[in-house]
């Protein structure tokens, strides 16, 4: 059978089966996006990694070294923050072609390095490698959290209210208004979509006071997507989830890029991916209250955009007139094997 | 400036400038193979990484899954053991076409994991990403050590001698044998040659033992090349060194591969790479009884191969006539970019 086929969920679970029962200094391993490891320290240790590769992951006709730095670093943030944990050291393990300008390694770890310091955590080592067919950057972040403060993809409850922060598909639109220049939109939706696309800002504030509260169930970041993302928690809570359409807070350049592409904004919202918003979920009577604390400390705002339901439900988009559709699920954003 | 013309050494010092100075939390960052972390527990976090790209580091017909699987996790765990400190966990960043068959996957998994397992360590987990252009495998290793019992790059002193364990250069007879069909040798030197190079095993007990001993004052593993890692540690301990050539224990396999190849097995010994024996320094009055304490307990035999100098010295090969050569320095090893 070929990978493709597979697809990578279906394959990490296969990877899953060669990692043996849990060992006593292993809280969690493969099939969060963060491992939770015992130091001895009173804080746990979490281990993350997540990889840029030229032609797979960007063009590097449409980022900036500079950007990819940053975006490398953000997206490693992002997996600490859905913890509820605080970035502490990165290695960075680089490779590209001989023929590169040095300039290049400059402004990537320009990048890295302000996004790395905004995060307060530290570049502490990595590797070097020639590699012909382009650029690859994988960065390997390493965090510190409160045992009490965690918060896992598998603690969500029935009857859960779903909260996500931010607005979501600007980052797909970005992406689309960068890859097609035919779509036309207002100069300030373009800049909007393409630096949610290109330079994604983590939710760490946000994430950390989520685990402080106490009072979250389950967090993840969207990377995936939103519908992709809330599977996972699906999954790991054995729950099923509805999503309230009319609630979903779709972003104003979304919105704009997607009409001039000609297709629902809803969608991108929906599957797009690499929002890198915090998708959560919480008793129903502390929900608003949690929302509240996150505006007032934060700054970001947050929305109720579903609950929590039994398994068997799976998950489903409900729409304004009362229709349901699991079919959205379908194309419920990124699986690098499916898209192939 | 390009970067081949920089070079991989002189390309991690611009980036070292990039990173700030000392945190309280960072033992040693960037410029000895793994950094030392402070959790909060009595043991230091140690953290490395090393990455295998296919056409860079290996080719695809000429190992298998299961070997490469085994490698990644050998060379890592070689650093940990450079510094005498113990594996615990492994995050392992993968990439590949979707057209590769999931048996590559399960094969190259089944080597990751009984080699991780050798070293009392566990993959906690990863990322898996699609990649057109070939397989490439990251993996980052974190373990442990007492703060008494690690060794660093830095602590080489004038009059130490120089050990290293085991052989030197089968490693690059393996690769050389591999890549020339041409090359005719008897079974058995082909044979452990290219184990070599395909199944390298870490010195890890032995590195565990000399940390512990206490009397060991700098210690690195040979991957790049006794010469070139010899420079690391004359580098970070601003000392010079020679080596007495007639006292390298060139492997068996080597001699006769190079021998057959029309080359010098000393050559290979000196500067072949990849071997991942340990070499490391110590005061003239504790070298042999260190020895026999790593024989005794390990079953590896070490040898005296020199000695540290000034830094004014460099580091040179002494023959047996007396004469010496620091030309053979320019051929130093394994830098990624001046040899492409």
């Amino acid at each position: 059978m070929r990978i493709s086929e597979l697809g990578e969920f279906g394959l990490i679970d296969r990877i899953a089966r060669f990692l043996p029962p849990g060992s006593p200094d292993v809280i969690l391993g493969i099939g969060d996006d963060v491992a939770v490891l015992r130091t001895g320290g009173h804080e746990y240790l979490l281990a993350t990694c997540d990889i840029q590769i030229e032609g797979v992951h960007f063009l590097p006709e449409k980022i900036t070294p500079y950007q990819l730095g940053r975006k490398i670093v953000a997206i490693n943030v992002s997996d600490i923050a859905a913890m509820g944990g605080y970035p502490a050291w990165a290695l960075a393990s680089l490779a590209l072609p001989p023929s590169k300008d040095v300039s290049f390694v400059d402004e990537l770890y320009q990048g890295m390095y302000e996004q790395i310091e905004a995060a307060d955590a530290t570049i502490v080592g990595g590797n070097i490698s020639k590699n012909d067919y382009g650029i690859l950057v994988d960065l390997f972040l390493m965090g510190k959290a409160e045992p009490q403060c965690l918060v896992y993809r598998h603690g969500a409850r029935h009857g859960d209210l779903i909260l996500v922060t931010g607005t979501l598909g600007d980052s797909r639109a970005g992406f689309e208004a960068i890859r097609d220049p035919r779509i036309k939109v207002s100069e300030k939706a373009q800049k909007q979509a393409v630096e949610r696309h290109l330079t994604p800002q983590p939710r760490l504030k946000e994430g950390q006071l989520l685990g402080r509260c106490g009072k979250v169930h389950a967090m993840v970041d969207v990377s995936d997507g939103l519908l992709a993302d809330l599977e996972h928690i699906g999954r790991a809570s054995a729950v099923g989830a509805e999503i309230w359409a009319k609630d979903v807070p779709v972003g104003a350049a979304c919105l704009e890029v997607a009409s001039a592409a000609g297709v629902e904004g809803l969608d991108w919202a929906l599957s797009g991916g690499e929002d890198y918003e915090l998708l959560f979920t919480a008793p129903p009577d502390e929900a608003r209250e949690i929302g509240m604390l996150l505006l007032n400390e934060t700054g970001t705002s947050c929305r109720i955009i579903g609950r929590i339901t039994s398994a068997e439900d799976d998950i489903q988009v409900v729409f304004p007139d009362g229709s349901k559709s699991s079919s959205l699920v379908e194309r419920k954003g990124w699986d690098h094997f499916a898209q192939s």
